[in-house]
């Protein structure tokens, strides 16, 4: 089973990475980019075959390593399920 | 509308920020766990209304910047389209 996360920066928090890339984008020539946000996806094998287990699995990975709680938010799929 | 960016790492390609997540998920005491892969999700907001347009425009966007084709692969949702 695989579990594919996305984790992303929560509202309000200053996103550096994704004003950097707003202006590449804007420098090669891309227009109308209202705006550009970064967070991280993550791909994980998950030996345990029951959806339910594994989902409660995955949250608990994110909410102890994968996302820092305080400024990012996370989303998952469970993709075999 | 919004483009939803997935870009991750091809097969074979080595990727020690996954395995270092995969041994601190195994020191954290998750068991069961095949593989990780990290790749990077961004999120663009475009003023394009047209559908078709804005895949083009995303792609060219991916191509010329935001993924390294020569060891990544990207993918993308358009939302609201």
């Amino acid at each position: 089973m695989k579990a594919q996360i996305t984790i992303t920066l929560k509202n309000g928090v200053l996103d550096p990475q994704g004003k950097a890339i707003e202006h590449a984008l804007d420098a090669l020539g891309f227009d109308g980019i209202g705006g550009v946000r970064q967070g991280k996806f993550i791909e994980v094998d998950l030996a345990e075959a029951d959806p339910e287990r594994a989902r409660k699995q995955v949250a608990a990975m994110c909410e102890q390593l994968l996302a820092n709680m305080v400024i990012e938010n996370y989303s998952f799929e469970i993709e075999g399920a």
